[in-house]
């Protein structure tokens, strides 16, 4: 399958799940698989994303509300076990534990299967790095295949220290031709780092990205705690409605639904080509079925249904 | 005019104003008096709020945009030069410089004249307090006349650092029977002060008051960065839009009537008895005509019109 025979500036709406834990048994991992397969398979999605779970650790002392586990090699998931799944194939990968024999490694392969990339650096400075972000960008640049990357755009990221507008067109210039951010619960960072992207844009003339937001459900307060763990900002008044829900699962759709509503309002006003991806980060069968429903629910915001 | 004929329960909509400068002649002082009498009578709004205007200079080190000015005071402004404008009439009241015998002598006076009252702390610590605002609250209930007061709620001050839900009931058991925010531009905060309040009165069986959201009109870069002073938080995107915009002031007009709609839709919801005081400082027309807009606009929203 040739690399390039999608075009990354139309990508809108993607679904986005981590490999099974390399603890299971082949004959499970095949059944967790085949499952999803078919699941995926039959969503109104332009690609899938297969993550690469990191630890994070490193970038806190607050202990992790869910224990870090290993899981299947993303790259091997998305292309073997889901090989039945039509769709396009985006693949997460954590660059720092590469050296660079390694990365071009991983890019041969990615590049023989036609998907797509996302390299992640380290989550926190503490960490050993081999390969950096850049250094990464610029090995693919110079001896690797040109496989289509996606960029990591961090809402948060850019309300704590700004800079984040000129990172996004940076990585433009490196390679990257789309961007997804991390899980995003307050409307107004991304409507903040949206907006000075678009000024940005228009002072130097540069096109804007395509920029899918992660939608995540949230099903339980421990959930929560996970997303707070992970950096993601939750507005007080968001976390009340969540606490307090009988349904927190389906509250949860709500909020995000709606507040993608607002974005993509903001948006579409100013040109900008928004989309979503639907994260679907648990194995309970309650919250699968939310991130079906999520997806469906953006489908028809987008008017794809 | 008894000051019980009116339920201030039932408080929507108010239209703000500043007095005239004291240092206008009083002829100048009448004849701005009468043309906004003129504008104010014909408001769709339940109450006239007077401004008591602070130097607030103790509060920042940081030079303000505009020079600070003595006002006529505003009990006087409020009951004698507008005393052709029909609507209750609520009037700011500055207590840190005052001695008891001065409050009180206001209270009588706002009493008289039937009008209800918002006291107002001193801008910071740093300024000599001759009455705190408790002592205020005290004074009034064991010595003065029961006018009804407001009390001042403000977003920022909860994102900051909390508390401000607990403090609108404290002052609700100090007399206050209704609340007005400070211009409002961040929908964000304004709903996260919202729901730990409405959470905090379920939780400890309290009605919620009526409040008032502050609406301001922007007509340039330079009110813009006064409403920073004050203390205003406004969220990156809406600064970049008011900045960038072709007409400013519609712009800001815009947007407070969107950030109001979400509001809205976010207390109906939960039953919160949300309004909406316009805030109109400027003496020119252009804004003057922005604020009457806004109130029209806000009157529809809320169903008056």
């Amino acid at each position: 399958m040739p690399s390039d025979d999608y075009d990354w500036q139309e990508i809108r709406l993607t679904y986005g799940v981590t490999p099974p834990k390399r603890s299971l048994s082949e004959e499970r991992r095949r059944e967790i698989a085949a499952i999803q397969s078919a699941r995926i398979s039959a969503l109104p999605i332009d690609a899938l994303i297969v993550y690469d779970l990191q630890d994070e650790s490193s970038r806190t002392d607050v202990e992790r509300p869910f224990p870090f586990m290993q899981t299947i090699d993303p790259l091997d998931y998305a292309f073997d076990y889901l090989k039945d799944v039509p769709q396009k194939k985006i693949v997460y990968r954590s660059v720092s534990g590469l050296d660079e024999a390694g990365l071009l490694e991983w890019l041969r392969r990615l590049d023989g299967h036609g998907g797509a990339g996302v390299f992640v650096g380290a989550p926190s400075q503490r960490q050993t790095i081999r390969l950096g972000l850049t250094d990464a960008y610029r090995l693919r640049a110079s001896k690797g295949p040109a496989v289509p990357l996606g960029g990591v755009l961090i809402a948060e990221r850019h309300d704590a220290r700004g800079g984040e507008d000129a990172r996004v067109f940076r990585k433009m210039e490196r390679g990257c031709s789309f961007f997804i951010t991390q899980a995003a619960y307050s409307t107004t960072a991304s409507k903040n780092v949206l907006s000075d992207l678009f000024y940005r844009g228009q002072v130097e003339g540069r096109e804007i990205p395509p920029i899918l937001i992660t939608l995540s459900p949230c099903g339980s307060e421990k959930t929560l705690e996970f997303m707070r763990w992970l950096g993601v900002s939750v507005p007080r008044w968001l976390e009340n409605d969540l606490l307090h829900a009988q349904d927190i699962l389906e509250k949860s759709i709500d909020l995000a639904i709606s507040g993608f509503q607002e974005l993509y309002a903001f948006a579409c006003e100013k040109g900008l080509a928004l989309g979503v991806n639907v994260e679907s980060v648990s194995l309970r069968k309650a919250e699968i079925d939310a991130s079906v429903e999520m997806v469906n629910r953006v489908a028809t915001i987008l008017g794809r249904r």
